[in-house]
Order: C-alpha cells, then sequence, then structure tokens
C-alpha cells in the first residue's frame, strides 16, 4: 500500500458517498408516479421522466432543480396536457423536498473524516457535481463543513474538472485520492488523468451513472467509508 | 489615478455588465403576464411573481431555472389552481428561452478587455452569481472566455464570496478592483472588504438589486464599459 504514499489531496464526492441522496430521488419519483397513475403504469411513467431527464441534461444540467423542472415536463407529457394544475403544485412541491434533505453523514463518514484530518497529511476536499446552491445547503446541513479545506462544486465531472481541481489544489494528479460512489464520474476520470481513486459502491444508483465494473492499478474498492482508515492512516502510523 | 496602481486583478460581473440579461428576464415576464391574462391585470402578475421570487430565493438562488420553477408557482397561485397544462408548457417554454440567451457582449466589452488582457497587468476574472451551467454556457456563447484567467461562479455575491474570491486570485482586497452593474451585489460588498469598484450602470435593473446611489473613495463611476480603458490604460501608458 505505500503506492498511496504520495498522496497529497483527498477529495470526495458527496451524494451517495457522504450521505444519502438517490433513495429520496426514487421515493420521489414513486410518488410522481402514484399521483399519475391515471395515466399510464409506473415504470412507464419513470422511463418517460428518464428520457425527459436525458433530453434536457444540456440545457439543465444534474440536481434537484433540474429534476424538479424534469418531473413537471414530464407530467404535463404523460398526460396529453391534460393533467390539472393541483397536481402539477403536488409534483413541485415533490421536487421541492428535495432541496431539503437532511444530509445525514452515512455511519463511519464523520468519524473517519476526523481521524484525516487529524493527520494533517491530506488537504481534503468535497468534489461534487450539481446546482450550487442545493449542494451547499446539503453541506451546511450535513456538519461536515469544517473537515473540509475546499467545497468544489461542478456542472459536470470529467477529466478536465479534475485536472482543474488538481490546479485549485496546487498538486500533480498522481498526489490525488478521488473517493466516490460512481464509477462513472468519481472514478474514471480521475484514474483518466493519473489519479487514484477508491470506489465506495451505494445500494442504488441512478442508472446514468451505470457502467461496467472494472479493476485498475491505481484502483481501491471498499465496502465501507470507515475502511479508508485502514488505507490512509493505519498502514502509516 | 495612481490610486489603482496597486491593482493586480479585475473581477467583472457577467449578466448585464458584459452583455445584457436583464430585458430578456422583462421580455419573458411580459409574455407570461399576456398567457395569463384572463386572470388579473400585468401588474398584479407581475407582483405576485416578485413575491414568489423571494420566497423561493433562500431555495431556488440566482437564476433562470429558479425563475422558471417561480414562475410556474406564480402561474398556479394566481389562476386559484385553474391553470391548464398547456399554459404552464407555454410558460415553461418562455423560462427555457432564457438559458439560451446569445450573450452578446456590449460595445466595447471585447475590445477593452482585449487591451486589457494585452497590458499582462492584471488576472481578469469573470465573478457571477447564478447557476452554474447557465452561466458557464452563456459565456460560452458570448466568446469572452479567452480573456479570462479566471471563472468564478457563486451563489451570492456578498462580503464573504469576495474575501474567497481575493484567496482564489491569490490577492490582498486592496488589489481587486470589481467592474459590475450593481451596486448592491457588485459595488458594495467589495467595497466593505477594502476592494476598488468600478460602477457601470445598466438601463434596467432587477427591483431586488436596486438601492440607493452612493460615493465612494475606492468607487468609480463609468457610463460606458470602453472607459476602462482610459481609467486602467492609457494612464499609465
Amino acid at each position: 500500500m505505500d503506492t498511496l504514499s504520495d498522496i497529497k489531496a483527498i477529495a470526495f464526492d458527496a451524494d451517495d458517498t457522504l450521505w444519502d441522496n438517490e433513495t429520496f430521488f426514487l421515493e420521489v419519483e414513486k410518488n410522481m408516479c402514484a399521483i399519475l397513475s391515471e395515466y399510464g403504469d409506473a415504470q412507464t411513467i419513470s422511463k418517460s421522466l428518464f428520457a425527459t431527464e436525458m433530453a434536457n441534461m444540456e440545457d439543465y444540467g444534474y440536481g434537484a432543480m433540474a429534476y424538479t423542472l424534469s418531473l413537471i415536463e414530464n407530467a404535463i407529457k404523460v398526460s396529453n396536457g391534460k393533467i390539472d394544475a393541483d397536481k402539477i403544485a403536488q409534483i413541485m412541491k415533490l421536487g421541492r423536498s428535495l432541496l431539503h434533505l437532511n444530509a445525514k453523514p452515512f455511519d463511519g463518514v464523520e468519524e473517519t473524516l476526523r481521524k484525516l484530518k487529524n493527520t494533517k497529511r491530506y488537504q481534503l476536499a468535497v468534489f461534487t457535481k450539481g446546482e450550487l446552491l442545493t449542494q451547499e445547503h446539503k453541506l451546511q446541513r450535513s456538519g461536515l463543513l469544517p473537515y473540509f479545506d475546499h467545497v468544489v462544486i461542478v456542472s459536470d465531472k470529467q477529466e478536465q474538472q479534475y485536472i482543474d481541481l488538481c490546479n485549485t489544489l496546487n498538486i500533480k494528479p498522481e498526489e490525488l485520492l478521488m473517493v466516490g460512489n460512481s464509477l462513472k464520474s468519481d472514478v474514471l476520470p480521475a484514474l483518466n488523468i493519473g489519479a487514484w481513486a477508491v470506489h465506495i459502491p451505494y445500494e442504488v444508483m441512478w442508472q446514468h451513472e451505470v457502467i461496467d465494473d472494472f479493476e485498475h492499478s491505481r484502483l481501491f474498492q471498499l465496502n465501507q467509508f470507515a475502511e479508508l482508515q485502514q488505507l490512509l492512516i493505519d498502514l502509516k502510523d
């Protein structure tokens, strides 16, 4: 494990890595399908929503406000324009609830961040894609803000944004370790620029983020966030 | 004017400073009022929209997606839930048009930025509040991106964000000059942290941004963007 000894900064994905997010989106989707049940079965409506989200991605990007706009557009679409305003208001309210998630850290997250911070060996950063205000609010509510030296919120996490992150942190790519639940946006682009990555899968994954598993010499697979302690602290102490 | 000789970075507001933005919002608002005319006069509906926007500010922040969500909510409200889905779809489309503004630079902007860049005396930054993707897209469409060393998009522009900006640019507050159309978000917080400011008013101003005029020893009032050349280049050459 001494291969990790050059790491100077650890960047953490936020949603579904530090706290639960996707299960709340799935809950909203389930309730939205119930509101629209007279216009189709849940599977058809969900499929239509995903198509709407993908068509809107270039304009709206990732996030709860983007999702709410797609929910409304899709409700009008699947009802052939017959849905009444009261139901649209209900769906807006569902979407808005996603702006108020408590962002309660997963077990072991706070303890691990505290121990990593106490080593004073690493710059610690949040590196998350989505909407500025939505992500800032979740971070504030999570109580985790004091552990981070940097908060970097971007509209997408591709290779260029990882290069920019290294510049912000004033490190070389091989000195960065990215930790996240998504192989597509946390792991692959980090590895591609020469950084290291830790993949901690979450129990649910938005279909847009799903790619096939793979192995890589700079990639570590963990089951629990707290296992970062063995990877990054214990072996050096 | 040698008081400006210590300036190391110039930060520019984007909307209504580099390009027109507010007149497009006003045009959308006018069209929205026409769509809703059976539910009230334009003045009443606009007033209700502003109240809706202010009530949503903490959740949604500033930007075209935020505005679109408020447009929809307000349409349902002023119609007492009677509006049909087709009209909501029309209003959504109006809001979405704001994501596709061409962001054509005002007269004199590109020439002035080029000349400022050619002096090699200043770091040049965009410092704008709003939605990440919305602002990134406008900057790309404006063609102005090559002139800037930094693009900093924040959810709000208050004193703390100006302090963070100075840290990002690695300068002291008294080495920053902020250029913008809003006394409230471009000028006042910059002056309050010890930076310099240039105010270039635009012909229209969102009522949320309006504050009384004032004078300050570190504030310059200009009528045209190109006058920055006299202020920052000619007197030194």
